[in-house]
């Protein structure tokens, strides 16, 4: 097997996606809180993705993959439909390795993220906002152009490069009890969960989503693949369902996934603004608001959190609504 | 002169503040931003005491000021009148120091300020919000209490304190040609100018003043004191006049202040949290607002800004006004 050949990250893959990304991304610091540390009476650790490349963790594996693809496949272009920050990493790292970006979006996508898809030099074919008219449109512009299509998690490289910001946790803070990030399309987390894996095998792996959005949940604790149906949380890059890459991985290797509910997700964003300065996306509120609602018991424990992006939207703002 | 006798602070009384009040406040973080850097041609150094403990620098000057005085001084307790940071850094500093804080508050100072101030321990003594009722409300409590007067800014050992904030930047950072720091009542720009010129006196000092509340500008360029007159401006800390420790050190050691717009205030606000993840107020945002608007050509050089705190009201951003 070529390494360039998707496969189930391991150890040594995980490493070289590391050293591979390292001149294009971020290595983000780990920060802790007083505040949040009494109000839990334990240690909290936060790995800031949100001062990553594009405001989020999305550069670490987009930047694995492209820089992964051999040369023959590279000159083709990359492809994906994203209404979010995958649609930024991308467009940015198929720039950074000289090569083209196609991206799907969809018609309602918001202004801010169209012109920073477009600063990064990403061609944009616009669709009706559908899963179905995404994926046809994005088949469209494959078959035209010969692109090779990223998907935003259910790829091997973007799984091993999520999992570099566990791997860099995990050297910053020892003796971690718990590892914790939210769960959307599962790219973080089954990342996340193979760097504790091999780095870090003692630390437990919890992973926390909206309750309006609990696919990752109800297909954990049922062993079998729920799609989200109807997601309603203003956590945005929450609402897709697992992948048949990333429920596997998270199956095995994660330990448990707890629940939040809306106004969990405003008050513990509001929290770290006004507690630590630093601006989160609700995405990343998450965790915290899991844990402010007692889903499980941290007392005493060393805890690192992943802030998995910070592209809040400022115009309106959760506790204004 | 007993070390505790309040005068102009030297280098060496400086160095003394900084390792007196390094058991109490962060280090904070100097942060860069590629987006800046482009934008101005140049290398941009952000100082970031909105991480600093109670979210201001107010922090330093204050433990500088409390653990200075004398034991037969501090068992009095100290006192200021103030509505903002100062308020919660002088009753944290007295907490610490294991003694009381008396503070005068205006009757309209916001809730949230109110309560910090309790939950630092300090017994608030309210008063109509004049200025006139301030300081003679403050002079009752001083005459039936006995406390020491902390003076937010017109007190060398409050000055002493706030210049340890650009001694790190030049413990961290290399051949620097400026130093920017707003200006209200010149605490911080007296204190950023002494440092620097102990510590780097190559750098160049210069303040930044929104135009509506330009006293610094008016008296600094006239070299005649002007009182801050009806300032109207968002940038909340920066609406008082100097003092008269602060202006001679001001007129000595600065060597230029320039002024910005209230519009220039929100953008670059906003572009700071929307581009470095971080919450800056107001009065942060006053240098880098006024480079925006070419007050001054920076192109090609060093400079370091000083974020002077992070305590943005949340509920009302200046940008939905």
């Amino acid at each position: 097997m070529k390494w360039h050949e998707p496969h189930l990250p391991e150890g040594q893959d995980i490493e070289a996606a590391a050293l591979r990304i390292s001149p294009y991304i971020h290595r983000t610091p780990v920060l802790t809180s007083l505040f949040f540390n009494e109000m839990f009476e334990a240690s909290l650790y936060f790995k800031c993705e949100n001062f990553q490349k594009v405001g989020a963790f999305k550069s670490r594996g987009a930047c694995n993959a492209v820089f992964s693809l051999p040369h023959e496949e590279l000159i083709k272009g990359v492809s994906t439909h994203s209404s979010g920050n995958h649609a930024q990493a991308l467009a940015r790292a198929a720039k950074l390795a000289g090569t083209k970006a196609f991206i799907v979006m969809p018609i309602n996508s918001s202004k801010v993220k169209v012109e920073a898809v477009k600063g990064y030099g990403g061609q944009i074919r616009f669709c009706e906002p559908t899963l179905e008219a995404r994926e046809s449109t994005l088949k469209e512009v494959i078959a035209e152009t010969g692109a090779v299509e990223i998907h935003p998690y259910n790829n091997y490289h973007i799984i091993c490069g999520q999992a570099t910001a566990a791997r860099e946790i995990f050297e910053e803070i020892d003796n971690l009890d718990v590892i914790m990030a939210p769960v959307g399309g599962g790219g973080l987390l089954s990342g996340t969960a193979l760097g504790t894996h091999y780095f870090s095998p003692k630390t437990k792996v919890i992973a926390a989503e909206p309750e309006t959005a609990d696919d990752a949940y109800r297909s954990f604790k049922g062993k079998e693949f729920y799609p989200s149906l109807n997601p309603n949380t203003m956590a945005d890059g929450l609402r897709t369902s697992l992948g048949t890459l990333t429920f596997p991985i998270i199956l095995e290797h994660v330990n448990d996934i707890i629940t939040c509910s809306e106004q969990g997700i405003v008050d513990a964003m509001r929290l770290v603004w006004e507690r630590m300065k630093i601006i989160i996306e609700p995405s990343s509120a998450v965790p915290l608001a899991a844990l402010m609602e007692h889903k499980t018991d941290i007392k005493g424990k060393r805890v690192a959190i992943i802030f998995s992006g910070g592209n809040a939207e400022l115009d309106t703002l959760p506790w204004n609504q």
